[in-house]
């Protein structure tokens, strides 16, 4: 058995998965603890989701192949070094694969969150071609890029940063810097302006998080909601229509908080993408709707992966490179 | 020694190049042809730039490691076909690599061009790091992608296909259908057409293909010509950006017909990365202008990749591959 760790900035995510190589991996536990800031606390929280997760298996921590950790940030999986994680208080590098090696007395692997998340749903869709870029629809966009089997992670660190293209020059002022980008109008934080801009007559009774109230109020034509979603959702489209104009990915993997919605979110992407492709013969013969999917419902995509990343304990290798 | 061919849609360009392992690959001999087209005008071309090139230099063609074909379409280098080649005539599948194999009684190995050029360009530079993307700006605009040392073809034949990524949804219509893609404002058909159509008091006096009398008019400040470069060099800039922002290569190398401007186009695109990048310290640590590279001017980076892709006769492996 082994477990993965999904680190974010909110909360910490853990699995147990069975030891299996081949076929979907088997979840036999899972473990969501909030998240502590800085060094302390991340390792601090891994170390409760291992343990919390082994106890309530009975399983002995030590007995473990190992231990996978997904955690944003510029991540050395060969060094199990992390920097620039600025969402969980982690500015210079350090060395949680070693500390939490030392404090678990297991192997430690760490990978980026986006990578373990691409690997991850790889296995839980089963696709026969580890070939897909996860789109990541969280606080921002982002993606990543599983192609040919391996992760594409990048010269400079920034591989998948797709939510930073320009959608429209003339948009509002980005975190980064730039104006217009794609996760102005594409990511949680999004949805979760729009929400909190809404005008003073829209209708208050819904419940769930800002991207299902914002879908929720489109579904039922108020104005302003119409036009967020259809900006959104059109966004998305050109996200995923640019990742098939350079990486070519054969699964476009929509995950992240967002794509909670599930079909709310699936169907009208897919619509988009025929709309964008329909005039064109040479996209509609990529197929790009065809090549949308969504994580499982309820799934952890990058705790599951990061588990994956853990060397075998008999063929010592790690199960999903190629 | 191995010959390589880059087979375009004007001409067929093939170089002798030296069997040497490793440094940059020595040029020993050089041909250029008219294209021809079909099946039979593209076998007997290659053809005859091989039987060209062993006889200027007096070598038997039978003493050739094997040629290397470089060309536009989709190629399956294991099976040595190729398809969709629409602008040498070749619209059917055709096994191009036995064909030649059998009439020049030498190892044929095929490679998509911009593939080829990906390599070839790596090699000539002499980058420590293959991690490039060939950024072709010849008739149209599409990029070879050459990612931690292994070429990206991509799950459905849209890899590297940036032309077509959109740059003004309002431009004009494209001839993949789309409006305002990149390749609309960014290759030597789109300085072509903005030649063709310049006011009838534009000065006649210039020399040269249509990219460098566009370039040569901006310099000397008439007012289309500086509006059509400076919307072409934005838009160069902007692929580059993308591409940085997907795949994250440590170089973007410019090439194709376009890139015979040399640092009239190296230099101004710089300036523009520089522009587009300096309001966003995220785009700012990317050093994006700094990736920027220009192929070897009057090198052949497609016909010596394309000789490259050949396996070494002794240690019967693709040279450049890892």
């Amino acid at each position: 058995m082994r477990v993965g760790v999904d680190v974010g900035g909110t909360k910490v995510l853990g699995v147990l998965i069975d030891e299996a190589a081949g076929g979907a991996p088997v979840v036999l536990g899972r473990i969501r603890l909030d998240s502590l800031p800085g060094a302390a606390g991340v390792t601090g929280q891994v170390v409760a989701a291992v343990q919390g997760l082994c106890s309530s298996a009975g399983v002995p921590v030590h007995q473990l192949s190992g231990v996978g950790v997904g955690i944003p940030g510029v991540v050395d999986p060969d060094r199990g070094t992390v920097s620039h994680a600025v969402n969980l208080g982690l500015v210079e590098t350090i060395d949680l694969g070693g500390i939490l090696a030392a404090e678990l007395g297991v192997p430690v692997r760490l990978e980026n969150d986006l990578n373990a998340a691409a690997v991850g749903a790889a296995a839980l869709l089963g696709l026969a071609r580890r070939d897909l870029v996860l789109l990541a629809l969280g606080t921002g966009m982002a993606a990543g890029l599983l192609l040919d089997g391996r992760l594409r992670r990048g010269a400079g660190g920034a591989a998948g940063e797709i939510g930073h293209v320009t959608y429209r020059a003339d948009g509002p002022l980005c975190a980064c810097g730039q104006r217009g980008c794609l996760e102005s109008f594409a990511s949680g934080r999004a949805l979760e302006a729009a929400w909190l801009g809404r005008p003073a007559d829209a209708a208050e009774r819904r419940e769930g998080p800002a991207p299902a109230k914002v879908v929720a109020a489109a579904q039922d034509g108020e104005p302003w909601a119409v036009a967020v979603h259809e900006t959104f959702v059109d966004a998305v489209a050109t996200a995923v229509r640019v990742l098939v104009l350079t990486c070519d990915p054969e699964h476009v993997v929509l995950g992240g908080g967002v794509a909670g919605l599930g079909e709310a979110l699936l169907g009208p992407v897919r619509e988009a993408l025929v709309r964008q492709t329909e005039d064109s013969p040479f996209l509609r013969s990529l197929r790009i709707p065809e090549r949308l999917a969504l994580v499982p419902p309820g799934s952890e995509p990058a705790a599951v992966g990061a588990a994956l990343a853990v060397p075998h304990p008999e063929h010592q290798e790690v199960l999903w490179r190629s």
